[in-house]
Parts: C-alpha cells; sequence; structure tokens
C-alpha cells in the first residue's frame, strides 16, 4: 500500500544565495547492466564515484520500491549534484542521471569520458559490469538557447546554433530564426526546421531540379509558376533566375517573409525584398484560397510547386495528431486541378524514415493515374536525406 | 543540517511481477521558467498532467531542498510512471524529467506534443509561464542499440541508426559497426564515428582532392603514396583508381581491416580483400615505426595522408585529456621527414568547432614555413562540417 511521504532535507552548505546569478543544469545520462545486484554499500559508493564526491558526503535522500520492478534511488552529495538512479529488477538494468548546478561546474567531454572510466573500472573489479553506455556529453537546461529538436523519424539532435536571432509569435506559428556557424541562418516554424541558408544548393536547387553542375531537370523559361507556401524566399530566388513568365508565391504568414528577406539572404538573396515586380507576384494569403479562385477562373499553371510546411498551419484547430498524409495528397489533388495538362507539380516532401506516407503517396499517385519521380539528397541542417517528389498527368 | 532519510513506498499495483519481459525507460524531458512560483496543489496538478494521471493516483515520493538553490520533487503515478523535478529557486526554473517504462508505454513525438500543450495551457491558466521548452523526443536507454553519440563540438546527436552488425573490443580500441539506411555501414571506434559507406564522396574524395564533377586538385598516378591509418580502406580505394605507382598503407589494428573488408564496401570495395598487390601494400603496424624506419633508410614519399583517429589509439596509456593539438602536429613533423621536397602533405582534420586548434596548426605551419591549402565538406555521418588541409613545403 503506497502512502503519500515526504521528506526535508537540509543541507549544511551555508554560502549565502545569489538569487541573482545564472542557475542552469547539466544532466549526465548513463546506465549500464549489472552481472549482478549491486549491494547498498556498493550502489553508496558508486553514487559518490558518480558525483565525484567522498563517500562520507554522499547522502541517500529516497530508496525504495517505485512500480513492479522498479527501484527507486536519489542521493546528493550536500551541494551542487543530485543523483537520480532507477533500477529496473527484472532487468538489472540501472539508469543514472546526474544532475549538476551548472553556475558551479562546467561538464566538458574530458569529464564525462573520466567519469565514465572510473564507473566502469569500479563495477568491473566488484565483478558486476555487463556491459555500461553513457552520454557522452550533457543535457542542458536552462540556458538561454535551446538545442534540442526533434527529427522527422523521432530523433534528437543538438542544434549547432550560435545564437537565437528572432523569435516571434504570429497569429499562425512561432518563427524562430537562428544564427548558426556550420548552417547560416536557419528558420524554425513551431520548432521545425524549414531551411538553413546553406542549404539552397542541397534543399531547394534539388527542389527545382536545378541543381549545379548538372543539366537542369526542368525549364522554367517563359512558364507561369505558382509557389504554395515558399516563405523563405528561396524557391522564388532561384526560380526568378530562370527568366519565368510569372512566379507566384502565397505565402499565408507575412513574419515569416518578412524576417527571412532580413536574415536568409543566403536562401532569398532580394526575392522578397518587393511583393511585385516584372516577374513576380507576392500575395499574403492562404494558398488553399488561391487555388480555389484560380480553379473557379479557369486559371493554370505550368508548375505548381509546394514548399508548404510539412504541419498545416492550423494546428490549434486540428492538434499534432492529424493524418498527415492525407493532407498532402488532398493539396495535391485540389493542385491539381489548377496546373495544365503537360504541367508538372512539384512536392516538398520529407524524411526518408516516413517510408510508410511516401507508400501511401505513391499508391495514390498511381490510383489517380499520375507520373511521379522521386530525388533524394541530403540535406544538413535536416540533418537527414530527404525526399522530393515531380508528379505529371500521365 | 543535513541527515539521511529514507523513505520506503510500495504501489498499490499487483501486477505480477514478470521477470524476462524487455524493460527499458524512456525520459521526457523539459523545462520552463515561471512568472510565479507555484504552489504545492499546483505541482501536484502540474506533476498529474506531466504522467497523464489522475491527480488522486499521483503520490509524492520526495520532497524537499537539496542545495543552496534547489528543491527536489519526486512524484509517482503508482503504476509505470515516475516524475522527477527540480526548482532553481533564484531563477524559478522547474526541470521535469518523467521517466517510463517503456515495455507499457512508446512515447512518440505526438504524445510528447499533447503533453506540452496541456502542460502549456495549465501554466499558462494559472498565470505562470515565462517560457517552456520541451525535448520533443524521449531519451531511450536500455535498448539493445545505444543511439547518442557525442559530435566534435561536445553536441549530442542521436544517430540514425538501424542495428548494431558488430561490437568487437581489440587489443587497442572498441570497434563498432552499425547499419543505417541513411548513412550505410557506419564505423565507430571508441564510441566516435569515423566513417559511414556514403560518406565516401564528401569525406574520403575531399580529403583526397578527387571530387566527382571537379578537376581533380592532386595527381597520384605513378606516384609513391603513404597512408596513416586509413583503415575502412576508403582512401587506399580512391587511390588504386588513379594508376599510382605504390600505395602503402600502415594500420595498426587488423579487426578494423576485416571488419571494413566485409562490411564496408561501399567505401573500400575490394581494396582491403587482399594486403598486397601490384601497386598496394597494407602493413598491420604502427605508423611510427613504418615513418621511423623510412627516416632511418631515406625512403620518401610523394604523398603522405594521415588518416589516424582524432585521437591517438593509445587512450589507455594518455587518457582523453591530452593534448589534441600536440598530437598531430607532432605527428606531421615526423611524417614530413619522410616526405619528397615536392610531396604532399594531407591531413585528416577536424571539426571547424576547433576553432582554436586550427589556428594553431595553422600558425605552426608558417613557423615550419610550410604552405598549407584548407578544403571544407559537410560530412552527413559526422553532422558538422569538416575541414581537411594540404601542407607542403614553401
Amino acid at each position: 500500500i503506497f502512502d503519500v511521504s515526504t521528506v526535508l532535507f537540509l543541507f549544511s552548505e551555508t554560502q549565502a544565495k545569489s538569487k541573482q546569478r545564472a542557475m542552469t543544469e547539466e544532466t549526465i545520462v548513463f546506465h549500464f547492466y549489472a552481472k549482478k545486484l549491486l549491494t547498498d554499500s556498493e550502489l553508496l559508493n558508486l553514487a559518490a564515484i558518480a558525483m565525484e564526491s567522498d563517500s562520507s558526503q554522499v547522502k541517500s535522500a529516497l530508496s525504495g520500491p517505485a512500480g513492479d520492478d522498479l527501484q527507486l534511488d536519489v542521493f546528493t552529495n550536500g551541494a551542487n549534484k543530485v543523483l537520480n538512479i532507477r533500477r529496473y529488477e527484472s532487468q538489472n538494468l540501472y539508469v543514472f542521471d546526474i544532475l549538476v548546478m551548472r553556475s558551479r561546474v562546467k561538464i566538458d567531454l574530458v569529464l564525462i569520458r573520466h567519469l565514465e572510466e572510473l564507473i566502469k573500472k569500479f563495477l568491473t573489479d566488484i565483478g558486476s559490469l555487463d556491459r555500461l553506455y553513457c552520454m557522452l556529453g550533457p543535457i542542458r537546461r536552462g540556458e538561454a538557447l535551446w538545442r534540442y529538436f526533434p527529427m522527422s523519424d523521432g530523433r534528437i539532435v543538438e542544434f549547432n546554433l550560435g545564437r537565437l536571432v528572432e523569435d516571434r509569435q504570429t497569429k499562425y506559428q512561432n518563427v524562430k530564426i537562428y544564427w548558426s556557424e556550420v548552417h547560416g541562418h536557419a528558420m524554425f516554424l513551431d520548432d521545425d526546421i524549414m531551411l538553413a541558408e546553406k542549404d539552397q544548393e542541397p534543399y531547394t536547387r534539388v527542389l527545382l531540379g536545378l541543381e549545379t553542375g548538372k543539366p537542369a531537370r526542368n525549364c522554367y523559361a517563359d512558364k507561369e509558376i505558382l509557389i504554395l507556401g515558399g516563405g523563405d524566399g528561396g524557391v522564388i530566388c532561384e526560380l526568378l533566375k530562370q527568366q519565368p513568365r510569372m512566379v507566384t508565391m502565397v505565402e499565408i504568414d507575412s513574419t515569416v517573409v518578412q524576417l527571412c528577406a532580413k536574415y536568409m539572404r543566403g536562401a532569398c538573396e532580394d526575392a522578397l525584398d518587393t511583393l511585385e515586380g516584372p516577374n513576380k507576384k507576392i500575395i499574403i494569403g492562404d494558398c488553399l484560397d488561391h487555388l480555389h479562385e484560380c480553379i473557379q477562373s479557369g486559371k493554370k499553371y505550368d508548375y505548381i510547386i509546394n514548399d508548404l510546411t510539412e504541419f498545416m498551419v492550423n494546428k490549434e484547430e486540428r492538434g499534432w495528431n492529424y493524418d498527415f498524409a492525407t493532407d498532402n495528397c488532398q493539396m495535391m489533388e485540389i493542385a491539381l486541378k489548377a496546373l495544365k495538362p503537360d504541367g508538372c507539380y512539384i512536392l516538398r516532401g520529407g524524411s526518408l524514415s516516413y517510408t510508410h506516407f511516401w507508400s501511401c503517396f505513391e499508391d495514390d499517385c498511381r490510383k489517380l493515374g499520375l507520373r511521379f519521380r522521386v530525388y533524394d539528397s541530403y540535406v544538413p541542417a535536416f540533418y537527414d536525406k530527404y525526399r522530393f517528389y515531380e508528379v505529371r498527368f500521365a
């Protein structure tokens, strides 16, 4: 029978509190499989090693079962560190989180490697080590910059970010621009990477079939082209270099256009500086409205380029838990009604990890009597390989 | 005054223990800055939301100060979840770790997004939300595969790994080969990525100045070439296509050669299938010994290619805490003594984040009267931009 229990424990530490100092946390994460159960005193000694403290300083704050297979332990070193240990009994799996207040201790790879070696040695000496894994970098929390972003397949990547340049909440989404030494400026919408300046070649030019040093796959000269979304300006910028008759771009979020015009010049150059030009028109609006107008008026394009976010912008209405595949296919079905018979619909696809989506999408194309071609490219700021489609009527 | 306190708490859960099932852990990580201190009941309600439990199920297992600025709380939901909360008082920084036993709950992006929304809503409703950051993917521990690797600048990246193909401890190092849909087979030495099959172009060909579709920077035809290390076989494979007079490769670890010959064929093709050929010789040995023999005998090469690990293999002797820069410069000074006057020393460099190292290295080159040229390339499996040097006598 579980009972609420509360422990209050105080530290001998007497330093005066400094309410002003920046106090962030770094967590060192590792786990191991033990060959045999650790005794209480072995666990205490291991905790002392993990916290780089003398075992006399290390105190157990909590110890007990916390589930039918889980044993919980919390240790402190009386100063700047806390250690959480979970043991999954049926597996002899020990999971350690060492929590360090960062204003006092700066964690680095060398320190963590050293710690890993000491812990391995201790476990080997007591004949208990099966295998151990250590994340050779801390998880950092509380800093001004949030570094961890999920990739399309759910993997976590700590981005190579230098500083947060802009952070705006618009009517539609959160827009962030970071500066990164490796990627240049990078735009995130709702914390999802859209484009980095340095990815104009592997992303935008591959999308359009205009890779440097290769014969162009598509001819845009004297063509009428519609861009759905595309607020970063990378696509319109490349297209305007191809002497199109007219490029129309319909982007819902004017803040995206303004911020990209300012920061993402490695992608958009001057293409977003004005909304209209001799062969360009940038409409701030919903591209679905524009498509419906085209369908009503009979207007048709040579190329329609879907450069929308993977997730529709009305997340508040539909949440993140909607059918991604449906959205993309519905968008294609509508867009195709505004495409000339010999036109081409170019689709900003997703990561190769969306294998299920792509096989559904390709099945749908076949059912609709469409031809498609596939182009893959590794995009550095996506930290993944990415897929692009060109779809034509059969 | 701190005192050891131990709480034992039992759960109402009565399911029989299954000693055989795979029990791994996923940790959901987030933190927020509060506008005002949360009350105990607000914290309990928030804990219930975070654990997707009814607040009557949620129990406080531990609550108290754990440092001069740190308040610790541990909650459980009586079943499969534990929640650790740290509050850094001076900052109003709350750090949450939700620990979930994975055999029961599979964490995904959608679930975490949903949780994030609920937590944001709760904090907003009580007027307490300043800003919140959530790692939109769990940290996974206890699986057969360890997914997190540090980049050269200490960033954490969860690799796109499919399965662990080989895991060998040799006399010199730990050798792992993973299979990855995106990168092909990838070799790790001591959990440090060396090369992936798909990086033959951005890594090996850039190193050698043999990029596809560009004029070759270097001419290897009829030349005598020495490779220091290079056990993955990527370099020797490219060189053998260039009609060299003789390529000598000195790799210390025969296991690396054997495993790469088997798995890394996208890089080495058949170059490692035999140790000797009409214009190749693979020596299993220490390249420093070979260099000293060359210096004694007067043997000189047209090209010497440093394709060693960034960290020398005798880590046990020197640890990870040695001077990286010194090693590389010492290696160059020795190697240059075995280089013809018009020869070229090609250096496997490091990440662009080693700015301090590279400026030291370039200074050293200038002091030694050497010319150098720099080539940068984004290498997908390194998740970073990488630098290569060509060094010549002035």
